[in-house]
């Protein structure tokens, strides 16, 4: 299928904004009325930049409030009509869209405003346009797709039909199955944004926090899927009112919005063949998605002091520093399952690592790299350049929206990982034998955001590899409020936990912001933790007040309190006497990056949310100590 | 009255937040549970660091889902609560907080909730702690003031009273009134939050969008009247959860906070006697706020080639070029009752001024200075240091939230301004003799405000010089949303528009934000536009597809309009054929200054707002080129 973006979607000038829908491979856009107006080109410079480009202009918009109204406004707004119809043949723009009246004098009778709507669109057949016309959600008289198909249906003129908006139907909780009943021909354009489930105005939802498919809480494949059986042939085009976007990287965002169709569509090509009919266009599949069977590794870089630390950190859980890479500055540490690459010194990812301590990659074991490679490129993953040494394992990587790379390893099919082979046994010096209580692997990551791209990497990183997000969850950090969301496999799998500032990287989100962290799975959290400080480690002081707090709100018996109290323990219970949690902290290093270890005990699947503002305030006193 | 604050409203832990109170004179704080938890500090330790900071702790909060309760639950709740009493004890606080139940298994039975809530209080007793029960405007069962006060009067003890909260009782749309029945030593504890109008979930509205009194929608002082004649003799305190405050400053957040209370009790000193009773508290008064009859000068600093730039700009205006400061390098640019001073090079003013082009002083003309000066002193505006040269005219400066120094200068009572004598004939060379179409003042000055203090600074402009806050307008811009709110007097006076990046001062935000403007009024901008085109102005370039749209949507006659296309010029028309406004804008200067020409016509109140985005295009346009 073809697809396509409004302007409204990205950043910039008109210029601007057409380059960066071109630049992600982008058909055709949507010419935001706005944005036209306020350019300095003309339309036939604008179609002729646009043609330059590969793009279509598949649609002008918007035109408002047209049915409807008294015989002397719809003099006023034919006029108006025949201006922009004009305007669309020097744009080289076929259709308009026009929406239902949203101003409070429309008038409630549809027989006057399918003849109007009928003058309409015999006025632009004159031009060789067809109007689209579309129900706002929040139209005074017209706020369905049934009334809107019932006028253009009255109205029956073949320059007439029907623009259909995902949020416009989904946001108001309307049954998308009735569109199969409209005839393909009338579906003249599709206008698609998922937008996160939020109880408030409307217009206000609309206007502001509309997002791409995938991103948000409304079914758009299942909506998509109506339209497509109806007969549509159109294009996917995403029409998305966004804050944040409208303030971030153009190309950023056109990509992200590219992908955003790529995935749906490749859900689309999956699905079942639909109850009646089939879809009248070819959808393209991607190579299929596929969870990893869990972290093959963690890298960290670190430089100095800092990496010094980690090692110190390290060796007190128990990890063991086994190998050294064959070329490159580059320590694997090994606690049983759990793998750390730590590295000391290589920007060679060319990503933003400045030197602060950090998490520069992700290992994720795979049945076939090559399949996920393969994918990856069709979701416009940038591919990171491959090792070079000719003797080294070949590995896939492509670096994920916050720039992590993610390498895509072959499992060791029960033998050793291949990528391991480019390892060698360390120079002595340097060894620490490991040992102690057991770790069982890696529980999971937790990466910060930049304020621009999270809904991006979240939408990435499940598209990639096959996670569910989980929903979002608010943090109270002393340095203002951080949401995070939980993507994981529905059957095990990676975890990774996504987290962002919720008012910008302004400059104070700087301190509480760019933090990292590796979660370390473990069965016995006071072995682990015992040994741990028996061999050094400081875990982060937990205040007093948190266990005084713990003692009146559970029944934990309390020796078992004293006991975690020493420890710096925390604690969590899902409601109604469900799985637990115990987990514990070290404080951080290089003010950017932490470990956590956890014990999840009977099924606890969350990751001690409740806690996390005791975390953050510790974190921030020794910050400010 | 006594002043408090939550310890939420702030950032930082909560040493910091403690400090930041008491630095702008707080009396007393809230301290929020969750804040207590994750402090290293004991109870007794805050108990000791409040103490020496002079703050006493008002109220501990919160304690949840108390009430209506089965018989199991209630001995758990009542084993919780009196681990707080205790607590509460050992931190020298009073009264607790206890919000009414708002888990899905409240029990609806009056009876009961009232039988369990005196249970809590007579535990209460033994520890000497005050219970104050709030209904929460999301209560299962108890969300009205009326109800919780049923049940505090059915429970009849001398331990419980209720606790009201402006938040809960206002965005639900109560009569306040009612709390007039309500005896005062009922009333434990009054929480005072301010909100915009929001059409959305009443719990994340409370969560996110609360603000201090005075920088929301509702009628603060109108609710507070009601709570002091009822008798209420408490601290006014503040409970506001707000993501913005959250992450800014916490002592800019204390003193933007402590602000808001000075001046709703001032309005309330002002109000008539209430209907019945008389507050048995003493409200305290400011000196009486006072409309600048208008600006006396707007200041203007710029470095090297963009003061040249000004320079030119300002005599193809008509301005010329009358004096210079005595002693600084400070020019006057007069043009009728506009009068612009240009700073060369003088970052006296110790705020971020850095060298771009920047409005740094707005000198606004009052009857009484020193009234003015003696509010602004209470409303916590830092006094900027005077003019050390014995010579000079002593001038009153005040610095607004954003750093511009506000200078209370007294009018000349028909002669000559006084401050005017601080400057003499200018050294010849540089004199522009001005001249041309007449120039009626300075029509406003539009401000860009850092992310976190928009609020802060709109009622500090309006507390301080009697205006009126307008609606806030969003603007869309090609580098994002821009909220924009104009404040004006109600009879004449200065104009300030205080505009702001809706998502944070980013690392994008820079470009759209940080612009500051001077809009100078005219009677005839056609007359206005030619002269300065003629005399060199380069007036922002307007796109013809403006004119196309204009030509669409309005009956302009089309030789009007192109003259107005011609000299870049343009128009807006209030709804229902109301005033009509005109107006030109320079390219900007340095990337942060503009200057704009308007003209008003039968009364047009507005500020061109449907036009901004044109002009944030083009701006944009030339930058990028």
């Amino acid at each position: 299928m073809r697809h396509s973006i409004a302007t409204v979607c990205l950043s910039g000038t008109l210029e601007e904004k057409l380059r960066a829908a071109a630049g992600v491979g982008f058909d055709g856009v949507e010419v935001f009325e706005n944005d036209l107006v306020a350019s300095p080109l003309r339309p036939r410079e604008i179609r002729a930049l646009a043609e330059d480009l590969g793009l279509t202009i598949d649609l002008y918009q918007p035109f408002r409030d047209f049915e409807g109204v008294d015989d002397a406004t719809l003099a006023a707004n034919l006029r108006r009509a025949e201006a922009k119809f004009s305007l669309m043949v020097e744009l080289g723009a076929d259709t308009v869209l026009v929406c239902s009246n949203a101003t409070a004098s429309a008038i409630d009778d549809d027989a006057r405003a399918a003849a109007q709507l009928r003058l309409l669109a015999e006025a632009a057949e004159g031009y060789g346009v067809r109007v689209a016309y579309e129900a706002l959600a929040w139209g005074t008289r017209v706020s369905t797709y049934r009334r809107s198909w019932e006028l253009v249906r009255r109205a029956d003129h073949p320059s007439l039909g029907l623009c259909l908006d995902s949020f416009h139907i989904l946001s108001r909780g309307d049954d998308p199955a009735g569109i199969r009943d409209i005839p393909g021909e009338k579906l003249f354009f599709l206008q698609l944004a998922d937008a996160p489930r939020l109880s408030m105005d409307v217009l206000q939802w609309s206007r502001h926090h509309r997002c791409f498919p995938g991103q948000g809480g409304f079914d758009l494949a299942g909506f998509t899927g109506h339209v497509l059986a109806a007969g549509y042939t159109g294009p996917l085009s995403l029409e998305v009112f966004n804050d944040v976007f409208r303030a971030a990287d153009p190309g950023r965002t056109a990509a992200d919005a590219r992908r955003s169709l790529t995935v749906l569509e490749d859900g689309l090509a999956r699905r079942d063949a639909p109850p009646r009919g089939r879809p009248s266009v070819t959808l393209t599949r991607l190579p299929e998605p596929q969870t990893p069977r869990g972290f093959g590794f963690v890298e960290v870089a670190a430089a100095g002091e800092t990496a010094a630390g980690i090692r110190s950190l390290l060796a007190a859980l128990g990890f063991a520093h086994t190998r050294d890479h064959r070329s490159k500055p580059v320590q694997l540490w090994e606690h049983g399952p759990a793998r750390v690459l730590l590295n000391a010194a290589d920007p060679r990812l060319g990503h933003t690592w400045d030197g602060a301590a950090s998490v520069t990659a992700l290992g994720l074991v795979l049945d076939s790299p090559e399949r996920s490679a393969a994918r990856a490129e069709r979701l416009c993953a940038p591919v990171l350049a491959r090792r070079h040494d000719p003797s080294e394992t070949p590995l896939r990587a492509v670096a994920a929206p916050d720039g992590t790379a993610v390498f895509l390893c072959p499992s060791g099919d029960g033998g050793e990982e291949p990528w391991l082979s480019d390892f060698s046994a360390p120079a002595v010096a340097d060894v620490h034998p490991g040992g102690g209580p057991a770790l069982t692997g890696i529980d999971h990551v937790g990466l910060h955001q930049p304020f621009a791209h999270f809904d991006e990497a979240s939408l990435f990183y499940t598209a990639l590899l096959g996670l569910s997000p989980g929903e979002s969850t608010e943090l109270a950090s002393p340095e203002g409020l951080i949401r995070s969301r939980a993507l994981a496999g529905a059957d095990g799998g990676p975890r990774i936990a996504l987290n962002v500032s919720l008012i910008g990287d302004g400059p104070r989100a700087g301190t509480a912001g760019g933090v990292q962290h590796i979660a370390l799975a473990c069965e016995d959290i006071i072995a682990v933790a015992e040994a741990a400080v028996a061999a050094g480690l400081r875990t982060l002081p937990v205040p007093d007040n948190y266990y005084d707090d713990l003692a009146a709100r559970t029944d934990l018996p309390p020796h078992r309190r004293e006991h975690m109290r020493r420890l710096n323990i925390l604690h969590d219970r899902e409601p109604d006497g469900g799985g637990e949690f115990l987990h514990f902290f070290t404080p951080l290093l290089d003010g950017h990056l932490f470990f956590e270890v956890v014990q999840r005990v009977e099924g606890y699947a969350g990751y001690g949310a409740r806690n996390t503002p005791v975390r953050l305030a510790v974190h921030r006193t020794e910050r400010a100590a």
